[in-house]
Formats: structure tokens, C-alpha cells, sequence
């Protein structure tokens, strides 16, 4: 076995390395029945705590800000592990798991700088340039704030873990790099704008490219 | 609101064309007290059912077969969507949330098929050339199926939802295209085998371009 030791626990960098490079968290609550739901979310950090909103959410939202239980976890695939033996395939990622009981923002400012970060992590220079939330929405929009207190990274890198009586056997082995990458922006029909350069310099940079 | 109409149910076809574009799932199962565990998984589709197997979730697997209520999550990222306000930006994704009680595969031939489309699913034609699963391997290896039976898809296409009043304003607005790509395959370095065809086929292929 070739793996990076230990796939878990990792320092409190590397926690926020990934879920700063994330662009999508998903986030698991169960019903009071112990069904369990998992939901894909936008997201930002912020320092020691993730913010989450966003109208998938919306039922859940309620139950979250209520302190359930949550999970939320980002998770950057980097590979496929392609071994000799059938067994042993596998991927190559970098996760982040956070347990804990999110609480609602209701403080105006602190919901707006929240929404502010979400904005700032789907594309940064971003939150200048789109118009802030008023009043009105500032209220109709359900914030929520995740501790990250309750976290750990998993991380696989690296060759197949094949065994050693395998080695030898005819079968190619190796890994498949796999990046999430930029297209070129679309711009909506209905605006005449120019792109501006803080999305095409995004759009010219691959995202998570795991290396 | 330019969304596509309705983004929730859709037909079993787009149900089945998700999950298998989509390389990697997000398993949730709930503790006893409630505390739900979220995490990325591969897997595969085989007619109506979805197969499970994969060491990160190996303390999880056990009680998904012992048929505790699951959440099985697969999400496509096709995009960002930046709407000239704040609040309504967003994400373009497809994605699928199947609801169910797992069950162990315990009858070897099945658990020997299960592996092989996991293996087929994560590069096809990969299960000819690796070595299948010894007895032993087989009798080490949990699998779980699970029913796509209470399944539904989400889909989020399009330009941003911008509210009337704010069409005009000076911000520019639209959709910046995301993909997974698949890089040029590494070979282990104590393989001198050459790279198969299915495997250069395959990354010469973007995964998930969305389109």
C-alpha cells in the first residue's frame, strides 16, 4: 500500500484549503424519523464557520437553522485509481466532513456579510460589482452558519494500492487526473455588457485542478 | 423567472442519464440519535437498482445493508450562474436524490456483477482487463443495492433569474460554463505496460460537459 498515510484528520489548513477550492457543499439532515437527506448547496467560509443559503435548501433551511444535527461535506475528486486487481480500484479526492448544529443569522449586517461571502466564493470580485441585497430580500433570505469545530479531511493521492502478488500481472495501472474546469462565460441575452475581467481571468484558470 | 419549468421530477430516463454521467455519489445514513454522516462514494447503476461498495464508507456500509433509511445523492455541476443581484445567483446542475433502505448483495455471482459495473462505471471496458475478485476478495467485500424506487432529479438550466426591475442594471450577468475534464492518464511507475485504448479513449473524452 502506497497511500498517503493516514487518509484523515488533517490540520486545520488543509481543512480550509479544500472547502475554500469547493465550489458546491453537500449537506445531509435527517427527517425526526432518521431519514436522512442529502442536498447539493452553494457556500462560503468564513474564517471558522461555513455559511449556507440557497432555495434547493429551502425546507431544509428551517430545520437547520432549528439546530438539527447536520453534515456538510465538500468533496474535490481529483482521479480515478485504476489497479490491477478489480478490488482495489478506487479515487483519488480530498474531502471535508463537518458535523455539528448550524444556527441562523437573523443580525441584518452579519446575514449581508454572509451573503456577501457566498457571492465572493462563487466567483471573487464578484460581490463589487452585483447589487446587494436590500432590505426586503435581506429578510425573505434564510441564512444559516456551521460551526467548524466538528471537522476532518479525508485524502487519497497517489498509485493504485494493489497487492503484491498482483504487481506483475498484465494489466495496465495507473491513475486518470479528473479537473473541474472553466468554460467561457455566456453572456445572458438580455445584457449588453462586456465581460468583465474578474470572470474571464476565472474563466481563463482551471478550478480545482489538484495540483 | 426564465428556469425551466419545474426543477424537481422528471422522468426515469434523466434519472438514469445522471447517474450515469455522474462518477461519484454522496451516501447519507443517520446515527441512532439522529446525527447524519455524509459521504462521497462510487458507485453504479445496474436497471433500477444502484450498487454501493467502497472503503471510505466501510463502517457506514454495514448498517446501510442492515436497511436503515439512506439518502443516495448524485449532482452534476454544470455552471455558475451571476445574476445582476446578489440574491439571485445560483448554480446550473442536474442532479438525483434517491430515498430508500439499502441490502447487503450476500450471493456471490451478484456481488461478483455488482463489482464489475462499478469497475465498468468508472471506465468502461476497464472490468475485461483487471483481475476480478478472488472468493476471498468477494467474501471481504460489502456490497449494498439500492432500489431506485422513491428517486427524483433536480435540473437548473439557463440564464440568471433576475427580477424585472433589475434588468437594467449597469452589472453584467450570466453563466460561466463548468466542466469535469479527464487529464492525460499517469501510468504507475512500476507498470511498463502501454496505456489501453479504452483508457486514452476515455481521457481524450470530457466527462460531464453538460452538454
Amino acid at each position: 500500500m502506497r497511500r498517503r498515510a493516514g487518509r484523515g484528520s488533517y490540520r486545520r489548513t488543509t481543512i480550509h484549503e479544500i472547502l475554500d477550492e469547493g465550489l458546491i457543499a453537500h449537506v445531509g439532515v435527517a427527517s425526526d424519523d432518521g431519514q436522512p437527506f442529502v442536498i447539493p448547496v452553494l457556500y462560503a467560509r468564513d474564517g471558522e464557520r461555513v455559511y449556507l443559503h440557497g432555495s434547493p435548501l429551502s425546507r431544509l433551511l428551517s430545520r437547520l437553522g432549528e439546530g438539527v444535527p447536520m453534515c456538510l461535506t465538500v468533496t474535490l475528486l481529483d482521479g480515478l485509481v485504476l489497479a490491477r486487481s478489480a478490488f482495489h480500484h478506487s479515487m483519488n479526492y480530498r474531502s471535508v466532513v463537518i458535523l455539528g448544529q448550524a444556527r441562523e443569522i437573523t443580525n441584518p449586517e452579519r446575514k449581508d456579510r454572509a451573503l456577501r461571502k457566498i457571492v465572493e466564493h462563487i466567483v471573487p470580485g464578484r460581490s463589487d460589482e452585483a447589487r446587494g441585497p436590500s432590505p426586503k430580500e435581506l429578510k425573505a433570505t434564510e441564512v444559516i452558519e456551521l460551526a467548524i469545530d466538528e471537522a476532518s479531511a479525508k485524502i487519497r493521492t497517489g498509485p493504485p494500492g494493489d497487492a503484491a502478488a498482483d504487481m506483475d500481472l498484465p494489466v495496465w495501472a495507473g491513475e486518470i487526473p479528473l479537473a473541474l474546469t472553466v468554460g467561457d462565460p455566456v453572456t445572458d441575452e438580455q445584457c449588453s455588457l462586456p465581460v468583465p475581467e474578474y470572470v474571464s481571468a476565472y474563466s481563463r484558470e482551471a478550478v480545482g485542478d489538484g495540483s
